[in-house]
């Protein structure tokens, strides 16, 4: 017998809602959850396979990177987690096993940043697995971080090393055979097991003028900041900060920069800030054991806003094939 | 050029935010709205072409279904409409045209219901076409409906007429031909175009101890809610409030009794209401101009809880081949 809709929430989903009583075990129409006075932050992401990760991608991976990319736009807003709900159309492949290893993956997230699951959708699909996570956090009145502040004379900064997803997707495909196996299997760890920086986003506020996630490209990203500002960018293509498998990529093919600079999927933290938080943000980063890294400045908009120039070290223009991946390019 | 995920919000999607500041017309992370002390209720339904839907509906027709099915949630639990966000998974075939239509339908319902849309993910895929909205509403603290709470000795209530959206499935899918045009289109328009009864929800608090939407059909709908409350019930066929077409259909055909019984989709309200608020319900049908029939009883719960008797005029029971629509059954 095949298990019911029914059958299929209270095995693998009502346990991740125990903890909450206003999610009735996911039994009732709809969640009742108190948010205490401030601002609710609401973001939703989806991920279809075969789109956002490679059909053959273990059920674990997947659970992990779903809720990952949503709280990492919580990060990019400075807000802390607090509830999320999945829909989730599910083609017929999908047994007992997967479900079990997709279930136990989301409650190892949720008890990490503290939230709990409030409610969902199952249905059956033709078609491939797509699911919707949309998901709550929490902020104190005022200390929204927005993509719309940033300042001419701002600092921009990156948190952690930026191009390891995209060179990670690239070693999936079969590229970067060059590389030692142990460099190819960070990289592909970084691309399937996003980092969210929820930590530092709940921060930067006071320190940072605005926020985004990196997760179209360093550079599109940096462009839609620069766009929400009215404001432009040049950023120094040298001060990426790379980690090791990155720099031996590089070394091996220097064309790779623009797969780093460009790529998408490294959900770390872009943020701008003026010149007297540069301290604080020093001594942010010690204390997170996260690099913080200066990477250019803002400028004023010239025609385009949203224009980035990227330059070299003799800060000579860079020209990008493409600035970031477009969902329907 | 195809439309880049960017011109397709700003063109489409982002009129229907600009009511809300905290959507920041849909180019930020994440919004951030303000919610007044007291409860906050979620949920999310997801609707899959060909599953939900026929491939052929109209893309108006699918934008209404899709937030009128979340809506009928929110009724249920006694809440108002706030906002709510979309992820769309869109094939191939979604054009300007598609889109125009859909974004327009949901403008339309949205300013009936008096809610915003504040965020979304739009994603290409190889699948069919997509559809998940998660919704926000707000009630006052302490004044939740929830299913649990049906007592013995409660009146079954159910509002409006049921059976009319399977009526309706079945229309689209050939079937009653021997019936008036007009009477089949009514049918398939039911089936289309679900009445979320927020307006009854909002009153029903004080009045009803247990509501739930007729989504799965009646029957089963009733069997969750009673299985909440540890209850039974008592469901009297004959009693079944139906439209003029319905009658129609089963006058022809006395068998589509089982398809009105179990059938689902008629997203009216199923509440269960002690006898003193019988006349409170008599005056709030006339002043919402929306029957509200009694069709049963609770039970107390004899061996198995959730348990469902449904009985001819002399009391005897009528046997029904499946109690509901199971989505992976």
């Amino acid at each position: 017998m095949k298990t019911t809709e029914f059958d299929l929430i209270s095995r693998f989903f009502a346990p991740l809602a125990e903890s909450e009583p206003g999610a009735f075990g996911l039994t009732d129409d709809a969640a009742s959850i108190s948010i205490k006075e401030g601002r609710l932050i609401v973001t939703t992401d989806a991920l279809v396979s075969g789109v956002h990760f490679p059909e053959q991608t273990p059920a674990h991976l997947i659970a992990e990177k779903l809720l990952c990319v949503n709280l990492s736009d919580l990060a990019s807003m400075g807000a802390a987690p607090r509830a999320y709900v999945l829909s989730a159309a599910l083609p017929g492949f999908v047994d007992d096993n997967w479900l079990e290893s997709f279930s136990k993956s989301l409650a190892s997230v949720q008890k990490t940043h503290g939230m709990v699951l409030i409610g969902g959708d199952t249905v059956a699909t033709p078609g491939p697995l797509t699911l919707s996570v949309c998901m709550l956090g929490e902020v104190d009145e005022g200390k929204v971080i927005k993509r719309s502040g940033a300042c001419p004379g701002d600092q921009i900064f990156v948190s952690g090393t930026i191009g390891d997803a995209a060179l990670g997707l690239l070693s999936l495909h079969g590229g970067l055979a060059g590389l030692e196996p142990a460099m190819r299997e960070e990289l592909e760890d970084r691309y399937h097991r996003p980092r969210p920086r929820i930590d530092l986003g709940l921060r930067l506020f006071g320190l940072a003028n605005a926020a985004v996630d990196v997760s179209d490209g360093l550079v599109a990203d940096l462009a839609h900041l620069c766009e929400s500002s009215s404001a432009a960018a040049t950023l120094q293509a040298a001060k990426t900060p790379l980690s090791p498998p990155a720099q031996a990529a590089l070394k091996a093919n220097p064309e790779l920069l623009t797969a780093v600079l460009t790529g998408g999927d490294d959900y770390e933290l872009l943020f701008t800030a003026p010149r007297e938080s540069a301290q604080a943000l020093s001594r942010l980063a010690l204390e997170l054991k996260l690099p913080l890294t200066a990477i250019g400045s803002i400028t004023e908009s010239a025609e385009e806003k949203g224009e980035v120039r990227v330059v070299d070290e003799n800060g000579s223009e860079i020209s990008l094939p493409n600035k970031g991946y477009r969902h329907f390019g």
